[in-house]
């Protein structure tokens, strides 16, 4: 079998990349270690920056965001009682974000790709690129009890945190940049009415709380947990009484409350693993790069990711620019740190890290009290919240 | 002996506050450990925020400084090779520095006090607050020999941070916040012309350096050393050699050296008091707070206590208001945390703090990175750096 560009996963950069090099007539294929309903039941982001709906929508795949996404013009932050917004349209110009959720987004690809007839191996086992650093690479996967061989001119490695594509580049070349926080998010999915249009980020003296939204009828909320906490340990009730306590009571009284029908926590974690490209391999999202969930980065970097990826090929294919492929790597990773930085930012400002009062604590209140209380402060949160312009590969 | 306000310090806060209040015709005696001539030996910070120029303008004490000081509308951070300028007069809608040193500031105050008349002990040995927390405070001290007792209604601490002021507040309710951080600034004084117009902040991989001055004819240049760090092992010839070779090479290429008339190290720190008032006492600058130097801080927080504490005594002496006493605190540390911050945020990010590179050092860069290349973000560094609003005591 053979194609010009292997994709290994199809999570939603995966399946964006697959749409896009299909529409420019550039030929893939997507490996996928699980099953479709498998990872349409992955509950991830749901906050879309312009530059993701723009990539989607030059995908072709904006119907039914298009109908069902939800414009945000700003959101809140709560800070020592008082809820201050960020006014994001009128902080950047008029920009804001769209919250819709990832298992849509996927879906959407997913039913689109499936349209125009693109190959995509669900359930494929044992996937592993071969050969990335010479000109001939090719991936090797089991599939329904038969073995492949997938020849190729290039590898799209978007196989998340725990895939294998990161694990070829050698570990000599690799170099890993983290940080742990000694947290988790508590998160619950209900179907009840959002308690608020907007969103809303809470600190508080109890630990950071966050509501969020999927649609008009779908709620998302999030409570800080130690990282060691188990969903298991919280009743609904339990969670709902403690969301209550750390939201502001105004917005605590409006809280409508239903069962939960998703209840997990996600570890808070900075990761990133330099460089993007190795060979003939190139590393996009999770693959790459990990960022804490305040903020809303995680996919919409990944899919900052699929924009270079998506330009290199063109230039690839369409101009012989193959000179470009060593230029993925900077190209990402400009954009990576800065986005890096403000979720580090966000993360470490908004959570209570430490019960006693110190030179640290005041300042997280100072940068929140400065940062919140300046229009220069309050644009800068904005700017980064919408999204930072696409990195634009040089040449 | 008997005043209204004891001041204790003749540094450049207690020798305004004292002015300020005499010309509003609020009895002060200011006592002083040293004499004249060392306070004015001290070489300290350079640029003065509009709010310090203006509150000099208020006390009647501008004229060399209309004369001699220099307006700076801008600075430079130098950073990755490049030179970026703040424009401060065009990101904060045409507010700038005064470059005016703190001597000129000192002997400008010290002469004004002498041409009014008002008292001051220098040398005034043993200087001891007493019964602040009664309504009839005194301070006693010896000078040349004989004993004084200085009855008054209130006492302003503004003795600097080795001062005898802050310690009258009982322990127990004192609360400190400090960051000692593991470098000093080596600084050297020559008659040389400014290697630029405007001032440089430059990042380096041996570490920090700044280009300052006192006059056109007169420049202070800073490197970062190890905070264990003496002059004595700096030749200026070392020193030049150093700085060239962190400074950007068309900046290095201009610098004129020469003999340096003062060379020293001082240490960087951050450290906040909390309360700054207690009974009939009141704390102000370095007596209740310290900021590290990168941001040119220290006298202008100083200063805008002076400006706290004279509003205060004029709504006492003017308009009875004596309740307001216990709002000086509050009032002057929702500035204090802000200045803390912005002098951390900038020590923190320009300084080389490790050799090896990891999670923090890529913030650090992607911090600069960010801010500088953000028009928002140097709005954010420029309005601090002119001086966020006095702040205001209700009522």
């Amino acid at each position: 079998m053979k194609t010009q560009v292997a994709i290994i996963g199809a999570g939603p950069s995966g399946l964006l990349l697959g749409q896009l090099l299909a529409v420019a007539g550039i030929d893939n294929v997507i490996l996928e270690r699980r099953s479709g309903d498998y990872v349409l039941s992955r509950i991830r982001a749901g906050v879309l920056e312009q530059g993701t709906v723009d990539l989607l929508r030059e995908a072709g795949v904006d119907d039914n965001l298009n109908a069902h996404g939800l414009i945000h013009d700003g959101f809140d932050i709560a800070f020592n009682g008082e809820r201050v917004r960020i006014d994001l349209a009128g902080l950047t110009g008029g920009k804001h974000v769209t919250v819709y959720g990832q298992t849509e987004v996927t879906r959407d690809l997913m039913n689109a790709r499936e349209a125009i007839g693109a190959t995509t191996f669900y359930e494929a086992d044992k996937v592993k690129p071969h050969a990335i650093d010479t000109d001939s690479p090719y991936v090797t996967f089991n599939h329904k009890g038969q073995k492949y061989r997938l020849d190729c001119a290039y590898v799209a490695g978007c196989d998340g945190f725990h895939g294998v594509s990161r694990t070829c580049i050698p570990e000599d070349r690799l170099r890993i940049f983290e940080r742990e926080y000694p947290l988790g998010w508590l998160g619950v999915l209900s179907d009840t009415p959002p308690v608020s249009d907007e969103l809303i980020y809470a600190t508080h003296d109890r630990g950071f709380a966050m509501c969020s939204m999927r649609s008009p009828t779908r709620s998302r909320y999030y409570i800080q947990v130690p990282d060691t906490e188990s969903p298991d340990n919280w009743s609904d009730e339990a969670f709902w009484a403690e969301l209550k306590r750390r939201l502001p009571e105004a917005v605590a009284e409006n809280l409508v409350t239903g069962p939960s029908i998703e209840k997990s926590v996600a570890p808070l974690r900075s990761f990133v693993a330099e460089p993007m490209q190795h060979g003939r391999l190139i590393l996009l999202g999770d693959a790459a790069h990990i960022v804490p969930p305040t903020g809303a980065k995680g996919l919409n970097l990944a899919i900052s990711d699929v924009n270079t990826a998506y330009r290199l090929f063109r230039a690839i294919y369409d101009r012989g620019r193959t000179d470009l492929l060593e230029r993925y790597s900077a190209t990402c990773l400009s954009r990576v740190w800065k986005t890096e930085r403000f979720s580090w930012w966000m993360t470490t400002n908004l959570h209570k890290f430490s019960a006693t009062e110190d030179f640290d604590t005041r300042m997280q209140q100072a940068e929140l009290g400065y940062y919140l209380g300046s229009e220069a402060g309050r644009a800068t949160i904005a700017e980064n919240y919408v999204g930072l312009p696409f990195a634009e590969l040089a040449g």
